[in-house]
């Protein structure tokens, strides 16, 4: 093996994926759906496929893909990206995030980015040569601390990587906060790379706010996004860059030769998936909250104390009154021991020590499986 | 962008297949057939979507495709692969490459390539830091001369990186040079990654030879494939790596941070498909080989002479009887003087002058199209 990968641990949610599969667990672990995707998506995937759009898509991908996300994002946000320039399909958003560490980061540029932060990031910052330099955020509410954020700059500081709503905190960040972030950008000439796949499961009147849409951004941003989370079809690995063609064009070419294009038919699919209108995200955001609600107190009830989080579909427990005080351990027992699997959160953190009281759970599960979750956490607990 | 995609040309396939757009012309450049996929597996697809296989694939490929695959390397060529470690899928044989080369390569370790080579291969080696050397291989009969091969190597020589049948000669190497070259693999320790995508697509008796079928190879020989050529759907971007643990390992660990999986319902096709009988593969062979015949006599018609191919579904020709000297400045005509589009060779070499005179078509088109193509050719010729 190179070195770059000799030391690279499979990724947590394989390994805790595997477990529950052993022990038959309830996976509230790694965030994918059980229930199905939306009838017309799957419709239009299967129509696709019956219509032959079975051959490689352009690179960018499918022209009928990133005219609607032109249309998307200036209904939702109105944010204007050119079809033709200013927008790339990926395969995931995993690898728009990969694609543009490789395009756009030299070795020894340094990358600001949260702790805990999703664990594809610091490996794709590494590939590309880059160096990760970590603010941590701590509960009970993830605030940013901006004095902190300063101390983390230096003469080789390039990108700031931003992801909200947060994967695993469930933090929304505020408009105060990303106000402050854009300027923090603008002082240090930053480019910034968002992720921004749960940008429609929001909670409690918290809104997403793209970075790319505050004053002085739309130059620097490039915004990442996906399918996967809104539409319940995390395994189409639909996913998208969008953002200043000179950004774009850097990813891409780091993308053409990575996968070249996503599954045609997929793509397709997707563009009449973002023609859907805004009840159906209201909706889900909605049928997310119940779930939320539930599965944080089935966690409270069984001890395990949860951050309320305002967006995306995981929770973050404090494991503390548990009797376990390391969060892996924790992870490792539980799928035997109470028949329901979660992710530890140190794999999250540069500094493991910050995420031993923390473990992620997932309310993206159909409620047969949330209550009988929540029955075997209160059993074991 | 960052320096090591700064100077990255965008790939030689997006550039013509969009002139071929722009001017309406046949595209016999960018290898993809504009016919319809076999039913049962655009059936088997749209089954799978409707059955909700629409979430996270296991990294490592869906348990069925795995399984499907252990089964083909036994059927076809009686190499033994585990499902669990030696099996992984990919988004395409092109991602499969490109993480080969982070998961195996350090920074100035060597790959010997045969050139022309295929494009994405030299940034694949590029982007981690390896070194590529290349062997030129020459029309007409683009043969192995085994005392050049020995002047490429160095200390540093890691890897081999050969593709039989080849992109973009249509060469199949011979049991004799594949001999050749896993004595000369064993002799110098060489890993070796082999991109076979073209495997069932050899005519007049040529027949496919996995190089890890040959002594003392399995051990260090990935083998790389996919469904898109020999199923016709090469919008799936369904490909896979085989091979020893700890080679499929490390290129697990790349892969999983750059994609972490393809397309779920894509892959559970792919395992029906692989199931298909013998006889597929030989019509699939029998067919192409007509379309072959047909376009090289449509070549040879209009002054360009082709040189006939014994695998894939492309035919390089030598345009010095065109009038034009250049093989870009020809193949940048083409579109709009004859309606034709076709792909130029030098791309595909370290030092372009060796591809100057060289022009590839590809004949995977439906036989109205091919007609056409023959029509204009000997009209614009
Ligand atoms: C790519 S597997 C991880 C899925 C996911 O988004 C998560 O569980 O955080
Ligand atoms: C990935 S686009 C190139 C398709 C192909 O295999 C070829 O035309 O050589």
């Amino acid at each position: 093996a190179a070195r770059r990968v000799a030391q690279m641990p499979p990724t947590i949610f394989a390994e805790m994926t595997a477990l529950a599969q052993r022990h038959q667990a309830i996976n509230l672990g790694q965030g994918f759906p059980d229930f199905s995707a939306p009838d017309d998506i799957k419709q239009a995937a299967m129509r696709a496929i019956a219509a032959d759009c079975n051959q490689y898509a352009p690179g960018a991908g499918v022209s009928a893909l990133r005219q609607a996300l032109a249309g998307y994002y200036r209904r939702h946000y109105r944010l204007d990206f050119d079809p033709e320039s200013e927008i790339l399909a990926c395969v995931g958003a995993t690898e728009a995030i990969f694609a543009a560490m490789l395009g756009l980061l030299d070795p020894g540029d340094e990358v600001i980015l949260f702790d805990p932060a999703y664990d594809s990031y610091r490996p794709a910052i590494a590939f590309a040569g880059g160096i990760a330099r970590s603010l941590v955020l701590r509960p009970p509410d993830w605030r940013l601390a901006p004095e902190r954020l300063e101390a983390l700059v230096t003469p080789r500081t390039r990108m700031l990587l931003l992801n909200s709503p947060h994967n695993p905190t469930g933090k929304v960040f505020s408009r105060e906060e990303l106000e402050l972030l854009a300027a923090f950008c603008r002082r240090y000439d930053l480019l910034v790379v968002t992720d921004e796949v749960y940008e429609h499961l929001c909670y409690d009147g918290a809104r997403h706010l793209p970075l790319a849409s505050l004053p002085g951004m739309a130059e620097r941003v490039l915004t990442v996004s996906s399918l996967g989370k809104s539409f319940s079809v995390t395994g189409w690995k639909v996913g998208w860059a969008v953002g200043p063609a000179p950004l774009v064009d850097a990813v891409h070419k780091a993308k053409q030769f990575a996968t070249f294009c996503g599954a045609t038919p997929l793509q397709t699919a997707a563009a009449e998936a973002l023609a859907v209108e805004d009840d159906y995200y209201r909706q889900l955001a909605e049928d997310y909250r119940r779930r939320r609600d539930f599965l944080c107190q089935a966690l409270a009830a069984a001890g395990l104390k949860p951050f309320v989080p305002a967006g995306t579909y995981f929770v973050m427990a404090d494991i503390s009154a548990s009797g376990f005080i390391d969060d892996r351990d924790f992870c490792r027992a539980l799928p035997e021991k109470a028949g329901v699997a979660a992710i530890p959160a140190s794999p999250f953190y540069a500094d493991p020590e910050a995420g031993r009281r923390l473990v992620r759970f997932t309310f993206c599960k159909s409620w047969p499986l949330l209550e009988e979750a929540a029955t075997r956490l209160r059993r074991y607990f």
